[in-house]
């Protein structure tokens, strides 16, 4: 039995990356089978607005599971983001990030010897997300923020699930219901609500400056966290600087019908076509899709392969000793296969 | 001559380390005089509903300048905080925090010897802390975040001639104008309006989750940064993180006629009255305020007091070696007296 997804390349460094991650996955004789969607910078400019074709759309919808590289958004105004756009149609309402050290690559906290391995829930749809703003005057700009018992619960029922099945013992809520009190108030109580389903996990709550003054400080505190969108989206960032930026970062987009699998880092169209990003990112995404997926013993052994690389010294030339000489994106994807 | 300003001792701690920070001012022979103020916890307890007695406010507003202990905000629907208020209130528009690493704090970043220095420019009064927000239904909570371009123009200005007055070479702008793009984008837009009148400062603009992200790992390239007021307040904490906590960074509210100076850092009340706590982040408020005052000398004198005294492993019972013998609150002030 193999399973279909939808893949879509992205733009700049993606098809490379793509690739590459693409062959370790056939290497590891992981059952998957791809259908290539058309989605990124080049279908806005053919004048399609959501940045995908209505067939790719179409595949996405049929299959329910995307595998995606970076892609830009044409700058523009009105033009949305193509990353957000998709998460909101499809309403992947749960955005998991899985930070955690890995050896070879160093970070402020690898030096000080701390070991980081947290995951970042974060609500993927509402919040000041929704683009709800308008100009009263010329000089007094209003936005809304919203947010609602169903989407919120959503989100931490999943974090619970999450928490739950990764073995953690406790889950956090970063929140700023002392100045928001409706609105991340409403957050709040629904995850004190969902937390009595869990009487097993741990729950506590955290205001969301002193949870990035302890994050920065004492990051072995937390297991996983799960917050609103905005706050979400900036602690997700702060916490891929720990284990050492967005190359190091996987990032799953989940929602009851259809989930996304992506690599969040930019497209890096410096780089573009010679053969030296980083996959890394990338191919993390696409370990927490196989073990979504249930094919837990491939991600195991790739990740396993992956870590054993990265302890080797063997890098892309965007990180590491730069005294060791650095391997290109082909000759790393080699390595992980060779391990 | 001699200026005169008003002091509240605040609730918890705070008497205790505003008395200590008053001894070392003492010691310095500096040209303050006092007039103290009732404002705090209790004031609320006796029926005043913004915490403080109208003669308070009437003094603070006839001194214009206040130093004050750290304040406790009884727990309520509908009760605001005193410190919210008050920058509301006296329209303190901006909030001024500097992150230095000290010598004998350790943290993450100074065991990997990446040396902290970096000031932090929130906006003070706009934003989500409105407070205006409503119930659409049970299930929907709607906030308000108002950005006005004079509200933006006037903490920009003040963080420009701040970065001048400290002979910064470069202010960068923190914001998420990709999606709250007339809020953010106002203020950012205002941002480099502004930045024209300055050409000895190099501007540059950063989206906000990046900003987390470089400043856990590379902090070192910033100098200044000015935010709006709730991503500015998550900045400011990751960046008190940064240097050892919220026990380690003065806080300034700058307005046009009245200006706060405080430790922005709890009440402890689990130590209070046991005089162990550390006064080191009201010290340093009180030296911010001295410069700001233009006693330059006598602030120069006492920070260099300060800073041999940590560096010698002098230290509350809170942070440092905790195989030296720590001081209390009293032993403490009078090393930095001696030095
Ligand atoms: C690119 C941007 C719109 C996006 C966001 O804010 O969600 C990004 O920061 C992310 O986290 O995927
Ligand atoms: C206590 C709280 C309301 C306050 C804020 O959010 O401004 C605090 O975090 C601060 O930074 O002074």
């Amino acid at each position: 039995m193999s399973t279909k997804i939808a893949v879509a390349k992205g733009d700049g460094i993606g098809p490379e990356i793509m690739a590459a991650v693409l062959r370790i996955f056939e290497a590891a004789n992981v059952p998957l089978e791809y259908e290539y969607v058309e989605m990124g910078k080049s279908y806005f400019d053919a004048g399609h607005s959501t940045g995908m074709t209505p067939a790719a759309k179409e595949t996405i919808e049929r299959l329910g599971l995307l595998f995606k590289g970076p892609m830009e958004t044409p700058k523009g105004k009105g033009v949305k983001s193509i990353n957000v756009t998709a998460r909101k149609v499809w309403n992947t309402y749960a955005n998991q990030r899985d930070f955690r050290s890995l050896n070879g690559v160093d970070t402020v906290f690898s030096k000080a010897g701390i070991p980081i391995n947290l995951t970042i829930v974060r609500e993927n749809i509402e919040d000041t997300y929704g683009g709800i703003e308008h100009l009263l005057t010329n000089d007094v700009a209003v936005g809304r923020r919203i947010i609602t018992r169903p989407g919120s619960a959503q989100v931490i029922r999943y974090a619970f699930e999450m928490a739950r099945r990764k073995g953690y013992t406790k889950l956090a809520c970063g929140h700023k219901a002392n100045i928001m009190k409706l609105t991340d108030g409403m957050f709040l109580e629904t995850f004190y609500e969902i937390a009595k389903e869990f009487p097993d996990i741990e729950s506590s709550d955290i205001i969301v400056d002193d949870l990035c003054m302890k994050l920065v400080s004492r990051p072995e505190i937390f297991q996983a966290i799960v917050l609103t969108n905005l706050q979400g989206d900036i602690v997700s960032d702060l916490c891929a600087g720990l284990v050492g930026g967005l190359g190091f970062a996987p990032s799953a987009n989940i929602g009851d019908n259809i989930s996304i699998f992506e690599a969040v880092h930019g497209t890096a169209p410096d780089i573009q076509g010679k053969g030296i990003a980083n996959p890394t990112a990338l191919l993390l995404s696409g370990i927490l899709m196989l073990r979504y997926l249930g094919y837990t013993t491939a991600a195991a052994a790739i990740e396993n392969s992956l870590l054993y690389t990265l302890e080797q010294g063997i890098h892309t030339g965007d990180f590491g000793d730069k005294s060791t000489p650095s391997a290109n994106t082909e000759a790393f994807a080699d390595a992980v296969i060779a391990n």
